[in-house]
């Protein structure tokens, strides 16, 4: 077991990443003040991993909320029938809610968490690999509205993660190649040995071997960790995380949300970010083809579905810039390994990017 | 105008009190992060106040929220509406909130801020005396459910309060006299000088004496946000702000929500505070009589209904007490003007406590 440390001073927590975890009491004991504890999960993951879950909360008064399993759950409606449980149960103020499955659990049981009386303990426990190595550094709870992703939530830090890489055995290939996304774009973002790494090891990451996963897993964590420590409310450095999301949340929009997964659209946007770095003069031609044989590696894509013509996207990013209000400011790379926040590059160099990136033109023809 | 700065570090924030601020433009703008600015008031405030305010925000993107007036519409329902009127006008993290309306107002759009985007700013105009010294400071937010109030909420300060003493001209007499329990509250809770200056100038109060409200509740959100600036979460002194309310609530919730009004009840609850303390041998008989009688002053009950026997009210706040977990703690008054929290009084001291402010005796019989 591998055990690292989020540092934000009062709200610090600890991050438990190995094979057999979410089954040892001693993890969550030290986490629970009072006695009564909620298991928030849902129709997939409960019957895989509940059980041992509140094996390992034996002697606690243990409840449980299971949610139905999908994106299009991460509502208002579901996240209140939360309290609607924990309000029945008589849950107090010292009570601790324990969010077991991926992204969306972790995200409305957080969310719940932060607002139940208040604002009360939570565990996360979480159960793919993007929620290992994403949702569960940072403290970003949200639930969507209609009219935006994220758009009601609240930051509010877990007691503790208990990421076990024995429930990745039982994700589906694409969901692991989705989380491996955001593994990559920690490497990208600020560590080139960890490229490196990851060039040589992704065979053992795709075949789940438990020492690369920890590995990979506690890499991506200490490097967003450390970027949340050092903006924990996102007013700087903390957007550097958005590598290749205004793309991606454009694909994914555009696509219809479901269509694509997250970590593919992010895999697509991580292309499209590196070859309008090399544009800028940024990277080299190499450099942009080392990217997305690395991305194409863990079976990602890396080009633009023919649907999303580069005007098409072009407007699908607006909407996000127009909720969001203010300027377009993209993620790009100064290297690889290195991110920047930049709001200034030409229309027409983004337009050609999210043109070549489409017609799927080799690299080395690209800036010829 | 007076003005009070709430010492919370970053979160720190100004109150302003006097008479006509609602108006003044200087009073916002230094609070305006960006431009666009959600008005959030209801049925009743909105005809008397809107106004003036939008021409105080005259230059800025400025829509309105109006909600149903009454504590019913404090649930999530009504305030997901907020949500909706937010992103149908496209706001941006940048945008504020502006709570214009009594305690509910300010719970509900308070706690709107709190989640839109993971949090953003607001600025309270209180128009009802008790939101001007109680709701208006400590950045509590939330919505009642059914099975409790405020049970889902927020920590979320604002970034300023007008309290504008103008506002406090059309409110019914009997909502000026429950927000005055309030006030004298916090008198009972830490500051027998300001019992003194109460017990002198309680008339004034109560013909709407510009001067005087200022006073009032100049002092009144001083010793609240001393207490809320030492226990900014409410793990320790901050509970001394419940002198009354355990036995408060219970007299809402015993005789219907709505049937008598919040102040009024706390007004009873400090009278049985006083009493129960004057037979742990911390207050004299004379004490007590004098607390009843500045009560009674600013024209608010004493004593019990007749409906809420002894029984009854132990029962009533055994349900807070099985809500909130734990053991029944009460706040008690070591002398007039020092308020403690105290676990530790016997059983039937509180059950003659609760019957001798039933019957209705005179102060200088009940400890014969």
């Amino acid at each position: 077991m591998k055990t690292l440390q989020v540092a934000l001073g009062a709200r610090s927590y600890p991050i438990h990443i190995g094979s057999g975890l979410l089954m040892r009491p001693e993890l969550y004991r030290p986490y629970l003040q009072g006695r009564q504890v909620m298991i928030v999960t849902n129709e997939t993951v409960g019957p895989l991993y509940l059980e041992p879950v509140q094996k390992a909360l034996q002697g606690f008064e243990v409840h449980t909320t299971v949610l139905p399993d999908g994106e299009s759950y991460k509502t208002l409606e579901v996240w209140s029938r939360i309290f609607d449980d924990l309000l029945a149960a008589r849950f107090a103020r010292d009570c601790t809610l324990v969010a077991l499955g991926g992204g969306v659990v972790g995200d409305i049981a957080g969310f719940a968490a932060a607002c139940y009386q208040r604002g009360v303990d939570f565990i996360q426990v979480p159960t793919t690999l993007l929620a290992q190595v994403d949702s569960s550094v940072g403290g970003k709870t949200s639930v969507n509205h209609p009219a935006g992703k994220n758009m009601i939530g609240a930051f509010h830090q877990p007691r503790a993660v208990i990421a076990d890489t024995e429930t990745l055995k039982t994700l589906p290939d694409r969901e692991l190649s989705a989380g491996l996304a955001e593994v990559l774009k920690y490497g990208f973002i600020r560590d080139s040995a960890f490229l490196d790494w990851l060039e040589s090891n992704m065979p053992r990451l795709l075949d789940r071997d438990p020492e690369a996963l920890v590995y990979a897993i506690g890499r991506s964590c200490q490097i967003k960790a450390e970027i949340v420590a050092e903006d924990e409310r996102e007013s700087g450095n903390r957007a550097l995380l958005n590598l290749g999301h205004t793309f991606g949340h454009a694909i994914e929009l555009g696509m219809g949300y479901g269509s694509w997964l997250h970590g593919e659209a992010v895999a697509v946007g991580i292309c499209l970010a590196a070859s309008l770095s090399a544009r800028l003069g940024w990277l080299t031609a190499v450099e942009v083809e080392r990217a997305e044989r690395l991305i194409a590696s863990a079976r990602l894509p890396t080009y633009l579905p023919k649907e999303l013509t580069p005007e098409r996207m072009l407007e699908l990013m607006a909407v996000d810039k127009k909720v969001l209000g203010g300027q377009l400011r993209l993620v790009l790379l100064r290297r690889l390994g290195e991110a920047v926040v930049t709001g200034t590059f030409f229309q027409d160099a983004l337009l050609a990017s999210l043109a070549e990136q489409q017609m799927q033109v080799t690299a080395d023809k690209r800036l010829a």
